[in-house]
């Protein structure tokens, strides 16, 4: 069982910018770091723009860079909206011919259950969530005592 | 997100022979009827019969059989034994490189128990529920009223 790979690289595109230290990233830098195509993250990145969740910067200074907070972006949201066929089974593809028990199956209310309880489960994660340890060491460190310097929460690589 | 067509196969298998009227089928029958490969059915019908769901019966009238009774044959089990890689997220696998966020990633731990809520679901099913109409059907027929004739119940294509 696999997410396609459009909705695993939208997933890590938005982990990578979220992580990310730099204001803004390019494509061929998201690509490179997350071991990517270039041309499948324009894909991912022209979807997810329409979808509001990354802002694209135009010009030579230009690139990427989340759209809202991480905070603000739900992970069972991203995948409903980036799987493009939930069709855990084939048989649930409406062009799915050939199975001589299709009038009596219930296999696919079962799954649908199952499915169910698997985006219930994600409904509960943010991105921000997914990259916490990176920001709970920012925190620690910017809220170590440091004379001098008031505690303050690190500037991340995102804007709202 | 899709099961692997192993798995998927496996299961069609297992209630095609849940569902069928006669005692043993023959693989070719089962594979035109639910459009599969033969070869393929080889492969799947060997796995169940390893793992004590199908047994095959050599022979000029052999064929294949379930081994238990539908209702216990737990579905989630079946799911878990036969889908050789539940790799939800590619980088699950030991042989995936070039993330370059991997060390802080919680993608793995959300996506692991949004998996456990899957089987959870699945646990609850076995084949019996899967091929439940059928079943109830077949019932509904054997315990109509009768003149001369005691409401059985229906003898189904399976042993135990």
């Amino acid at each position: 069982m696999r997410l396609t790979r459009f909705s695993d690289n939208a997933l890590r595109c938005l982990m990578f910018l979220g992580h990310s230290d730099r204001e803004i990233s390019t494509v061929g830098e998201v690509a490179r770091r997350m071991s990517m195509s270039e041309d499948h993250l324009l894909k991912v990145v022209k979807r997810l723009s329409q979808l509001g969740y990354v802002k694209t910067i135009r010009g030579r200074k230009g690139g990427l860079r989340l759209a809202r907070s991480p905070e603000d972006i739900n992970i069972a949201e991203v995948l409903r909206a980036t799987e493009d066929n939930v069709a855990v089974v084939p048989c649930f593809d409406s062009s799915h011919e050939g199975c001589s028990i299709s009038s009596v199956c219930q296999l696919a209310p079962a799954v649908e259950l199952a499915l169910a309880a698997f985006f219930a489960t994600l409904q509960r994660y943010t991105l921000a969530d997914l990259i916490k340890e990176r920001r709970t060491a920012l925190n620690a460190l910017a809220t170590a005592p440091s004379p001098g310097l008031a505690p303050s929460r690190p500037q991340l690589a995102v804007h709202a």
